[in-house]
């Protein structure tokens, strides 16, 4: 496995393969990796004859009062996880290199983000949006691969690759658990054991939620109501939002009738936890 | 010349030609073409294997009150042109599927547009930025002409350019003028033959600001107000800017020590002229 450091390296090797008539899969991450993101990179590995990630803390995404100091950077753990894993590329570029002095261009949307976590994360997804966009410029993927833990960033990059014309066929892929029902993700590792031991009513609520609408429940207000003072019953915790949502448009949904997606984000003290479900 | 009406007819095209070896240099237009997008073919033609242009009166980059509906769309003599000037495909999409029901995505830069032409034309240059991006991803060119004529769309473009980290090299092109010296532009269509006999009086007075800080002006305040009183002087005439800026940030000269730019937008009647001239 190749590690590229700047973008001109990583744009080089990754033209010379497609010259070459190979396909590339990308999974672009912010490192702490888990079980989640080497599901992406098998999925990469099944639809693409080779497989390139990217490492990049994205401070763009991150808000001036959030985690991006503290955000955990195993880097020799990951890079042995990826060559274990069978990647071809890596790719880890400096952020003084990815933003430098001057910079001020970016990616924005004028809908999407005024839902879910976009409206306790101002400026979260103009980050995301424009660093998925770098990174498909500089990797120039057949396929991309984004985990459905994430649900709403899905939705806007599915979004942007559609509105912007990007040749990239954009995939995304269920989430990952740990045996207990909790979405693996590499802000778990913040959680104390009580947090941890409590965490796994995100997923009882949100299936709770499911099972209500399959057997009928068709009143947004009543569901989420119901789920809402089950994850009051945790202790410690406070819901940023607990939503039913159109599953494209993000929209509350007005009736439960499925598709629905059941989203929320829950803080944990100060850790910050996301899990979502979608009801077909 | 092979004609494209949809992106994924063109990006098949482009990525075909790719896949062969061959280097594509792209010229994106309004159509309504002159002897200054044809000089950008033949820099094209010199530069890659292949050309590709675009013909396409953009939506998002005309503001409400702006000459969308009349700006001149000569398609035959268009076509005929490129041929004549051995284009190798051409792209000219329709305005309902690059922007559909629904789009929301959008480049937008956060200092360079507050200058110039971006304020008295706002949401312009996002318009630019955006079509610009959408042309680069379906043609993926290895080059791409500007015209110099336009100098804040090439300043805005070549910093996109960088900050997104596109795999494209932004050529920018002398302009290409008249015998008396008006600057080529779709839009002179417009001038009554009175405005049209006047309109030289733009670069008269670019190039007599230029003769001046060769010859050891220093002062912007003294320069501007001598060459605003020349442009007033001239019949019909409206100032809509008339500036020295620098010719990277488009900040106005403290100074005008070279490099810097002199720059103008001024309405005759109804009609719109822009010109620049850059010292160096």
């Amino acid at each position: 496995m190749k590690i590229h450091r700047t973008a001109k390296s990583m744009a080089r090797a990754m033209a010379a393969l497609r010259a070459r008539g190979e396909t590339i899969g990308f999974v672009p991450t912010m490192g702490a990796l888990h079980e989640g993101h080497l599901s992406l990179v098998h999925a990469a590995k099944r639809k693409a004859s080779r497989v390139a990630v990217s490492i990049f803390v994205n401070p763009a995404q991150f808000g001036p009062k959030e985690d991006l100091a503290k955000y955990p950077r195993p880097w020799r753990r990951d890079v042995a996880l990826l060559r274990a894993a069978g990647v071809d590329a890596l790719y880890a570029p400096d952020p003084a290199a990815t933003y430098p002095l001057g910079y001020e261009t970016y990616v924005v949307q004028e809908r999407l983000p005024d839902h879910l976590c976009g409206l306790s994360r101002p400026g979260h997804f103009r980050g995301v949006l424009t660093v998925v966009l770098k990174l498909f410029q500089v990797v120039q993927p057949h396929f991309a691969f984004f985990g459905q833990k994430d649900y709403q960033q899905s939705v806007v990059i599915r979004r942007m690759a559609r509105d912007l014309d990007l040749q990239v066929a954009v995939r995304v892929c269920p989430i990952v658990r740990e045996p207990d029902g909790l979405a693996m993700s590499s802000r778990n590792v913040y959680l104390d054991p009580e947090q941890r031991a409590n965490a796994p009513a995100l997923q009882r609520t949100l299936r709770g939620g499911a099972a209500r609408i399959r057997a009928g429940e068709r009143s947004p207000a009543r569901l989420l109501a119901q789920m809402r003072r089950e994850i009051d019953r945790v202790p410690g915790t406070a819901i940023d939002y607990l939503a039913a949502v159109d599953p494209d448009t993000l929209d509350d949904a007005r009736t439960l009738q499925p598709p629905v997606v059941l989203a929320l984000a829950v803080r944990f003290g100060a850790t910050r936890l996301i899990d979502n479900l979608v009801v077909r």
